[in-house]
Formats: structure tokens, C-alpha cells, sequence
């Protein structure tokens, strides 16, 4: 049945038995996948050509990036998976139109580092970001730690090339600002997981990178009130904060469980604690000064004094070079080591409205106590997106009883109008949640769209459309 | 034939001859109209029962805002015209989470005066802002002077409310800044154009009232110095330039004739002007100064004063006070009336990279010299979007010899990876170009999509998609 493929693709881009031993499980070790094969095409052309044949033969197609999705989107039996890890070329860089032209298999940090030689940042960043591919992160809309500076992923691209379920190549390779040239099938692609078509290439923005950054460790009582604090300091610094993003004292406890070498933020613990980073994107905001300082850190540093002084928080460290910076960011972006892999846990990455975090939290724990009361929670969040990652750690891993734990938490977030799905996707994980929660005319219409463009349920099966 | 909507409409939400005046002529009087009846639903409920009614009896449905479109959007003969011009409520505004939840029949400046009461602003702006509804921007993804800054109508919209063309209410009111819930449904709608649906609320961002602005008129030899002298502002305030729209001397000139108390820019003419607006967020940036002078204003002083020294800019005026900024402003919004309503004219909305925007003037014009030697063009431009309103005035009005131009240009644009509609839409004046100029297989996709969810064809027929 291959041997089609094998017309069009050389022999080294058709994986099979043991070589396929790194797409068979997801990062996590939570999903596992008996994929008939795996296919690393060089070009759109072999893409296309690909998945021609699968429509052809009813082949089912999954794709999959860097793999360390969190939601099962790559998960298959007998599927050929495609990986177009070899399709990472950066095209083009242009400074003065600040875009780069990329393949689908970049890299994340890859991009990083060829974008930094030109004093540019392509701002999107996260835990997994040595590994994640560009295509991986446009499938799922891919958030991270500085959404609330730059926008999701989706935000960051001005245009994309894409292979529809029918095999053909759509060309949206737009490198412009305004373009109202009929729908928006970026946007609609974008996000899909995989489940219309396959992210060939794209057009990134660009932004210029920050001459300094000010990062501090804030240690105040809620999360509560993080959002005032975020307010205080976006309009001390003119709308400057490039992360905000909190910790419980569990998890600071945790972290320093598992990386022994780590140190504790505060001398003694705090509730809450928000890692907090100010760029300064102008050259007046980062002169070094005559006095040794540095504006932008002054400014942070005073801004939280006055903080400190009115008691809205009870401990700040704003970080003297890059080592300490770096610490700071490393216990933040260790969590998904420190929650996910100890053990079976149920992730929750809900996002809720700005002024109701704190609320949330609330109520879980309060409906928590009630379905399981010896079940234990912990949580990181993205304070400036409303996102929180809330884990749950159950007292049994019985599928009904972790299904209950899950429906009482999406209750509350249904109840102030968030979403059961932030920024992980829906995947296999959350196909439950989609079909519970999600406006039943919205999951219509998304059926009908999906069925109207991969009439022969090819590519992605079995993920995001609930049955 | 419309009994029917008597059943469920008061008798003053249907319009019926004289009483449809209003409606009957688009804003340029280029569109006229001869509709059934026009409908004023009173809120969604209603909405949704016309449109099970118009899908059922197979009647078409247009919708129409502030009727200030320019591409024709609204044109229909014998079409249920709907206005949610009495959905104008403004249901919430919520300071904190920066959200206001808003009808579509909002007006612009009527939502910009309510946000301003809370120091916030929502920052979409442009000339037609005093008729301009949140729906209509919202159906087409209205642009205008500072989406540099703040990003097209769609970025500034978190959710929406919509009817879709079986009349089904579907709601995508998300409050949050990640959602990953399966197909993004919402930027498939904003931007349609009507033709899958009637947006009829929304959850718009709101954003920090800058503190202060500093604004000035720049004269120049070329639109290409444009992006440069936008890159060192850019770098030199930290990206806080708010506006950078660009008006040749041709510009300036009819806008004199026009507007007879206008005065100058500059006492000498130049080929370029530029009016660049930086926005002072920060508290430090604004502060009167003991020698009376606001940082942000210096700021700009200072950058211009250095690029006129090295020659980069010929001629600059810094706004001295509100009544200077409002001129500078009202120059560039008056620029619809003077291009538009000056005898009949071929409006060219383009979009090309941001590098490319000088390249485009030479080609554009040295392509209409050949093709009509007798023509004038003139040109207002968003530099910061690599959006140029390239509007030509043919020496005859045949059709034939107007789309000869149009294609000669669209050449042009599309030599260089631009877009032949950047910011106004297709309706039906650029159905032509859609045809000859999008991607067949995206083309292809869009009817796909169209007829999946409007099998009847009831949704504003006729526009965006070529036959």
C-alpha cells in the first residue's frame, strides 16, 4: 500500500519500524501511537503529492512538529504520521520589513538565534521551544509566557502556505499588515490542529528586541491581586511588560524538590509569587547612567518599593544580571517538568476573564474539597492572558472518577465564562470537554466546515470534533 | 410576501418606500439600491427570526452599518435590507479586564466617548467614525490610521455574537486572550463581509489612554524615506508611534482647493508629507516639565531636529497645542471627500510590503502614463501598513478603459506580492479582482465554505465571490 510513496519520495524520507521509535510516544508518555509509517517530505510539492495519495486511498494523515503537544493531537493507530522536519529553511529575513519567511520545520529557538543576529526578536517563547517547530506552533495556536506583550502565535503571522485535505496547494503567503481580500482562511487554518490541512511555510512578524530587561520575583498574598499590580505597572512603564506570570508557594516547593541545585525566590515563603519582566524597547530606558544604574531597572525597582511601602506586596528581588534573570525564567519554565511528569495528574488549562482569576481559584479549590478531598492542586498561570494552568493530582486514577474531577472544575469556568482550552488545544484530551462545553451551534458549524473541506476525514482523525 | 416579519416585528422596525431613503444610496452615491424593505430588529432574537425567515422563503438579506463602506458592500435590488441600528446598547464596561461588550449598532465616536469617561480608549479610528458601526467594522475588518500601533478591527475583538444564514445565534462571546477551541470561527466571520453571517455583539479590548500626544507634520523628497524615518522613530520611542500616514503635495494641494480655511503644512511645498503622531503611555513621558515642555514632545523635537540635520527630512512642525493636532488630523481624514467625491475616480486600496511602498508609486505611475497618458493619480498612505490608496483619474469614463487600468495596476501589486484590497473590502466593486487575483485554490475554498454554510445563498448575494 506504501509503495505509491515511494514514486515520489526518496527512501531515506519513509520511516518504518524501530526508526519510527521517536514518534510513538508524545513527550509526556501519555499518548502512544502505532503509526503505519512516518514520511519527512523536502518540499510542499512531496507534501502535497502525500497527501494526494492519502485522499486517494483513504489514507489517514497526522501530522506532527517538535511533539511535545500536551493535548495527544499527534497520537494515531495505523495512521501515516508526516513530520516536515526536514522542510526547516529559513527563506528570507528582511530587518526593514521585519518579517522572516520560514518552512514549517524551524525550530522555535532555531528562528530565535537567526533573528537575534539582526537585532530582532521573534517573540513568541516557551518551555519546549528547542524542539517545537513553527508549523506545530501555527496548528495549535501556541501561547506561552509573553501573549500579553505580542499576541498568540496566530498574531505573529502575516501569512501562510498550506496543503488542503484534497492535496492542493493553498497560497495565503501574505507579507502584508491589511489585506481584506475575501475570508480569512489564515486565521481559520491557524489553530485547526492539524485537521484542514497541513502548514507548509509561512510569513512571520518580526519585532525589535528589547535593549534591556528589568525581571523581578514579587512575593504578595493572592493571585488576586496581580491583576491591580499588572495595571500599576503597565502604566508606570507606558504598556511595557513583556511577562507576568505567578506561582503558588506548592509550586516553588515543588520546583526545588525536584531540581535540587535551584534556590527559593524569598528567604520566607509567600503565598503568591509573580515573575514579573519590563523590556525596554528605548534607547533612554536602558543607557547605562553615571551612577552604574540602568532606567529601566530603576524604574521597576521603584515602582515596587512604593508597592512594598503600601503593603499591596510583601517581597520583591529585581534580578542584578543575566544569571539571576535566567534562574528566575528557569523555574518558571521548568513548570510543566515539575507538574506533568509526577505522576498521574489532570490537567486543566483554562483560561477565565482577567478580573476573575482569583475567583477561580476559589472555587476550584472550594469544588475540589467536595469531588475529592484528598486529591491535591497546583497551579502556574499567565496572569496578563487569564490563563492558569490548573493541575490536579487525584486520590485515584479511575477514569470516571479524574472525568468527574474534570466536569466540576469546567462548571466553574463555564460559570464566569472561560474557556476549558487556553492554549493546549483539544487534541484527543480534551474531545469531552469540546463536545460538553463548546456552544453546540459553534461545534456544528465547525463540523460542517471540516466536513465540507476533508469530505473523506483524512487528515487528523479523531481529534478536536468531538463524535 | 413580508407579512410574515409583521408576526414578530413592530410595524416601525420595517421600512417600506420613502422611508428607505436613507438606505437607498451607498455614502460615494456611487451604489444605489432598490431593496424590498429595510428591518430594524430590536435585539438577536429578532435577528435570528428574520434570517430563518429570509432562508426559508429564499430571501436575500443585506446587512448595512453606518452605510459608509466604499467597495459597494451594501448594493442590492429587491434584498431585505437589515439595519441593527437600534441595537446600539453598550452592555458593559469593565475597566479592570479592559473589555467593553457592545451592539452592533454602536457608533464608533459614540463607544469612544463612553470608553474616555474610564481613561481607556478603543483605539480603532478613521474618518467615518461619527456613522460607522462596531458590526459593519466588524463584518469588514475596517482598518484605518493606527493599526500600526493597535492592529485591524479583528485584533481588537475578543468575541462575538452572530446569526448565522439558518438563522441559528451563534455565540462566540469570549471575554479571554487564549481560547483554543477548535476552529476559529470568529475571524472566519469578522472580515466576511455579511456573507456568512450577521455579527450582532461584540467583546471589544480596550486600551490605556495615552497621557499625552506629540504630533507633527515632516516634509520629504520620497514616500520611500517613509519606512526609515518610521524604523528610527520606532527605535527612539520605544514603538510608540500611534499614526505615520503619508500625503503627496498633489494631496495637499486638492485638499486646499477643497477646504477653503485649511492653511498649508509648510510655506514651502514638498513632495512628501508625512503626519506622525507618538503616543506619551508612561507618566514620565507626559509630565510638564518645570521649563513647561512635555518629555514626549522633546522626544520628537529632538529625533526630527537630528533628522533634518542629516538631511533625511526637509521640513518638520511639531503640534503646539490640541487645535494644531486636530488640523494635522482633519487634513488627513478629509482625505475620502477630497479623493473620492472630486468626479469619478478608480480607487486602487492596496496593500505591498513595507520595503516595497516607493517601488510601487514608480511602477504605478509610470504604468499609468503608458496605458493612459492623460490621467492623474494621487496617493494617501498608511506607511506603517504598506497601505497606499492609489486613486486614479481616468481621462474617460468607459468601463472598459477604466478596468484597463485597474488591471495594469493590479499587475503592479501583484508583481510584488501585494494585495489589490487592503483595507476596504471587495463588496462588489472589487469582484473583478478576486477573480483575476487570488489564489485559485483559496478562492476555491472560500465558495467551498460559502455554500457549506449558506446552501440557499441568502447571505448579502453578489458580494465577495466572483461568479
Amino acid at each position: 500500500m506504501l509503495d505509491a510513496l515511494f514514486t515520489f519520495l526518496d527512501p531515506a524520507a519513509i520511516l518504518r519500524g524501530d526508526d519510527m521509535a521517536k514518534w510513538q510516544s508524545d513527550w509526556t508518555h501519555s499518548y502512544h501511537s502505532t503509526p503505519l509509517a512516518v514520511v519527512r517530505p523536502s518540499n510542499t510539492m512531496q507534501v502535497s503529492d502525500i497527501v494526494k495519495w492519502a485522499n486517494t486511498t483513504g489514507t489517514a494523515i497526522v501530522p506532527v512538529g517538535g511533539n511535545t503537544g500536551l493535548a495527544g493531537g499527534t497520537q494515531n493507530d495505523g495512521a501515516v504520521m508526516i513530520s516536515l522536519d526536514r522542510m526547516n529553511q529559513i527563506d528570507e529575513i528582511r530587518p526593514d520589513a521585519r518579517i522572516a519567511i520560514v518552512g514549517a520545520g524551524v525550530i522555535l529557538s532555531t528562528l530565535h538565534d537567526a533573528v537575534d543576529a539582526h537585532d530582532l526578536i521573534f517573540p513568541m517563547t516557551f518551555g519546549a521551544k528547542g524542539s517545537a517547530t513553527i508549523g506545530g506552533m501555527l496548528s495549535t495556536n501556541a501561547g506561552g509566557s509573553n501573549v500579553l506583550r505580542y499576541g498568540n502565535t496566530r498574531d505573529l503571522c502575516l501569512g501562510i502556505e498550506a496543503v488542503l485535505p484534497n492535496g492542493e496547494i493553498i497560497n495565503l503567503m501574505s507579507e502584508l499588515h491589511k489585506d481584506n481580500s475575501g475570508l480569512n482562511l489564515k486565521h481559520l487554518l491557524i489553530g485547526a490542529e492539524g485537521t484542514l490541512g497541513l502548514i507548509t511555510r509561512a510569513v512571520l512578524k518580526l519585532s525589535p528586541k528589547p535593549r534591556a530587561y528589568a525581571t523581578a520575583m514579587v512575593g504578595a498574598q493572592t493571585l488576586g491581586g496581580g491583576l491591580t499590580l499588572l495595571n500599576t505597572l503597565q502604566e508606570a512603564t507606558g504598556g511595557a511588560v513583556e511577562a507576568f506570570e505567578y506561582m503558588p508557594q506548592a509550586y516553588i516547593k515543588a520546583h526545588l524538590d525536584m531540581f535540587k541545585t535551584a534556590k527559593a525566590p524569598f528567604d520566607n515563603p509567600h503565598p503568591a509569587n509573580f515573575l514579573i519582566e519590563v523590556g525596554a524597547p528605548a534607547p533612554h530606558d536602558c543607557a547605562i547612567q553615571s551612577d552604574g544604574s540602568i532606567p529601566v531597572v530603576t524604574q521597576l525597582e521603584t515602582s515596587l518599593a512604593a508597592l512594598l511601602e503600601t503593603n499591596d506586596i510583601q517581597d520583591a528581588v529585581v534580578a542584578q544580571n543575566e544569571a539571576q534573570r535566567r534562574a528566575m525564567w528557569e523555574r518558571r519554565e521548568q513548570a510543566a517538568e515539575v507538574v506533568l511528569t509526577q505522576g498521574p495528574v489532570i490537567q486543566n488549562d483554562v483560561a477565565v476573564p482577567l478580573d476573575q482569576m482569583q475567583h477561580f481559584l476559589d472555587r476550584a479549590s472550594a469544588t475540589l474539597a467536595q469531588v475529592d478531598p484528598d486529591a491535591t492542586d497546583i497551579s502556574v498561570a499567565h496572569v496578563g492572558d487569564g490563563n492558569i494552568h490548573y493541575t490536579v493530582s487525584p486520590s485515584s486514577n479511575d477514569a470516571a472518577h479524574k472525568d468527574k474531577i474534570v466536569e466540576a472544575i469546567e462548571d466553574v469556568v463555564q460559570q464566569i465564562c472561560g474557556s476549558f482550552s487556553a492554549e493546549h488545544g483539544i487534541g484527543i484530551s480534551k474531545r469531552n470537554s469540546m463536545k460538553r462545553r463548546k456552544d453546540p451551534v459553534a461545534l456544528a458549524t465547525m463540523k460542517t466546515i471540516k466536513q465540507a473541506l476533508d469530505p473523506n476525514g483524512i487528515m487528523n482523525p479523531g481529534k478536536v470534533y468531538p463524535d
